[in-house]
């Protein structure tokens, strides 16, 4: 029974990981698409969609029948509602991937309104807060995940730096709002994507500390 | 020991209300200080903030102590892994009341950029479907449920409506940029505000059905 338990807890890790794999990989080729104007990459984002979300049911679908047939002990049970909590996450990180390369298609139908400097860092920031939100889940390691929660800040920092850039080009050639907004969207998706590896940071130190850490991070709105 | 343990199903439900009667307010009174022009009321959502985190962790230790202690049946279980995304939902709920605060405080020292006529009847949609998705919660109903996920389609044409007008506007006029940018991210706030409305309306109709029902809705990016 115990051995059985622990595969289940291992198998439960495993299909988030994948999970988090497939919402790492939208988010990247959702952004590819419009930084290399490639609409096939965003293409592929919105077929990919489905796999997220069959992903989200199953692990919910787990982690209820864990925790109806086991009484765990403390730590599981962090780990287990870690899961539930971080599976919304990685859902929400596919979804911002889907609505990137749904601004991408509307992007590209324009000519590209300035060179991106920004955004790729921003992007490239963003999805290594993803992947080390992920490390840092495996390795129980909440060093690495705090250094997720600092990262955040920068995120933000390039969002505003965009924002700023976008509006004052704006306000030069009017003919440019629509198109250019769209790279507003795209940058407010990505920095939802740092929140959602934010939460999933926190979530990766209650675990591991039994303690709640939110609230007492730096300001990150 | 069963007595008490539905006493502590009661008081969590209690608690989560409350929040949910925090949250809401906190909206209420974060739109309001854009559309009543009353800075007042920004300073309040600001100072109120604090409340609604400390009840989220107050929650989620109340969901752990319930999980430890207790083999809960099926359909307790549900309840208390729905109160435990809720109190995520609500918080966030929070957060973007906070958002808008901020933003209120930037408005208002402009001049007003145009009359509002689809902000109100956008936030008085999103703030009934957060008491819909609530009141869903304590009636167990998923018809409620099912009726806020309907509506969230609307806010979104709202959203889109508001875009539209606000963008034209700043084609007109590029000294208004950033004033009506700042509108722009009220009606996004507030679209987020009915995402979780209908996140909370999903857990709702899976804790009443004991299935899921998540991407099975209308289409509602």
């Amino acid at each position: 029974m115990e051995r059985h338990f622990e595969r289940d807890l291992a198998e439960l890790q495993e299909r988030l990981l994948w999970m988090g794999s497939l919402a790492e990989r939208s988010v990247h080729q959702a952004i590819h698409a419009v930084l290399d104007s490639d609409e096939k990459l965003a293409q592929n984002v919105l077929e990919e969609e489905d796999a997220i979300n069959e992903l989200q049911i199953e692990l919910d679908d787990r982690v209820v029948q864990l925790l109806a047939l086991q009484q765990l002990m403390a730590v599981d049970l962090r780990f287990v509602l870690a899961v539930s909590r971080i599976n919304v996450d990685l859902e929400r990180i596919g979804d911002q991937a889907v609505n990137i390369a749904e601004s991408a298609q509307r992007i590209l139908r324009h000519p590209r309104v300035k060179p991106y400097v920004d955004l790729p860092r921003m992007s490239e920031l963003a999805e290594e807060m993803v992947r080390d939100s992920l490390n840092a889940v495996v390795r129980r390691d909440s060093e690495l995940a705090k250094s997720v929660l600092l990262r955040d800040d920068q995120v933000d920092r390039l969002r505003d730096q965009i924002f700023r850039e976008l509006l004052t080009y704006m306000m030069t050639d009017s003919s440019v709002v629509f198109p250019t907004f769209d790279l507003i969207l795209v940058a407010k998706n990505l920095e939802r994507v740092g929140d959602h590896a934010t939460n999933i940071a926190e979530d990766v130190i209650y675990m591991v500390a039994g303690r709640d850490v939110r609230h007492h991070a730096p300001d990150r709105r």
